[in-house]
């Protein structure tokens, strides 16, 4: 594709340098930049710069945060002795959303994946472990991706926390809500069944 | 979805105001800008503020340019005596990359649509007719949507025209290439038969 400006191409390279973003598209943001008023640039242009300069990490939990503790760990009326540990910050918000889970979180930053070159030395493992030596968490949900490399990951810091009086749970893992018997995958069913609970105590959450 | 950070906030509803990006892609986006170092958003942004700002348009076909004059209008070699009347800079690219068109364009900024409230008065219509008025212009290919409101600008351009010794033609209209006849609407397959050409003469571009 050849360009009447190279200040159009430029922006359209940065637009299709974004993840899922080709140059068609890109070429189609370029141009609605171009339509919009020029404050709408400053505006969108200004966002991100601030957030990539102001943004903070949550000092507990890694969240993604504007001060030095995110909005969850600051929060005095969520029980801070259950800690959920994720991969990223989308899962939190994810979690949040469902309005089930009354603790706080850990982000690891990932999972341990020998296939990416991550290994427990990258992730924030250690300041969980840090977190739970220090006392008051009483229990360690684990939310990471129900993949092999989430069970490795799981299975890493089942054994770290071993060393404490800290219980550690893991999400359920079982058939979707909404699906059907018949068409659900034979692992997760063998294992909805494996982990069955006593009927009204599985059910309270989804009324 | 609650968000963690007001910076993050306003970033997802900058990149969620965007067209077609919706807002869970938004998210995706801001995390992005994160995940990379801040170089880039100051590279990304950086090249959207100076498209806003410094792009130019072209004195003669309105053509988006970085001087006075698009590259295609300040070259020799291109035949200036044919016009190519399109809507937007999109369809200047999209003919370009046919290879099959020598001439230079010209830019309305839309097509006629009472629907949206667009009048001849809002496009680039009266600065076509001055192009032709000054002389030099032997033919204006029309090369507009195919649709109700791109045949009304067609007309009104072509009337508009009437008084000067100019050509206008437009783009043929038929069965698209790789097309199975069967397959073909019948208000496209009667215009190709309508407008049939005689065989080698029609075939020329196709090789």
């Amino acid at each position: 594709m050849k360009y009447p400006s190279h200040l159009l191409e430029s922006a359209v390279n940065e637009f299709a340098s974004l993840p899922g973003i080709g140059r068609k598209t890109a070429l189609r943001l370029a141009l609605h930049m171009l339509r919009r008023d020029p404050e709408y640039t400053e505006r969108f242009t200004s966002a991100l710069l601030s957030l990539r300069r102001d943004i903070r990490y949550c000092r507990l939990c890694h969240n993604i945060s504007d001060d030095e503790l995110c909005p969850i760990c600051a929060n005095p009326s969520r029980d801070h002795s259950v800690v959920c540990v994720v991969e990223n910050v989308k899962e939190i918000m994810a979690i949040e959303n469902t309005g089930q889970f009354r603790g706080v979180y850990h982000v690891l930053g990932g999972i341990i994946s020998p296939m990416e070159g991550i290994g427990p030395a990258d992730l924030e493992i250690d300041s969980l472990v840090a977190r739970v030596a220090e006392g008051g968490i009483q229990e360690v949900l684990l939310a990471l991706s129900t993949t092999m490399e989430g069970d490795t990951t799981n299975f890493f810091i089942y054994r770290k926390l071993s060393a404490y009086p800290v219980k550690v749970t893991v999400i359920a893992r079982g058939v979707s809500i909404g699906d059907e018997i018949e068409y659900a995958d034979e692992v997760t069913l063998g294992r909805s069944i494996i982990n069955r609970v006593e009927f009204g105590e599985g059910m309270r959450n989804f009324s």
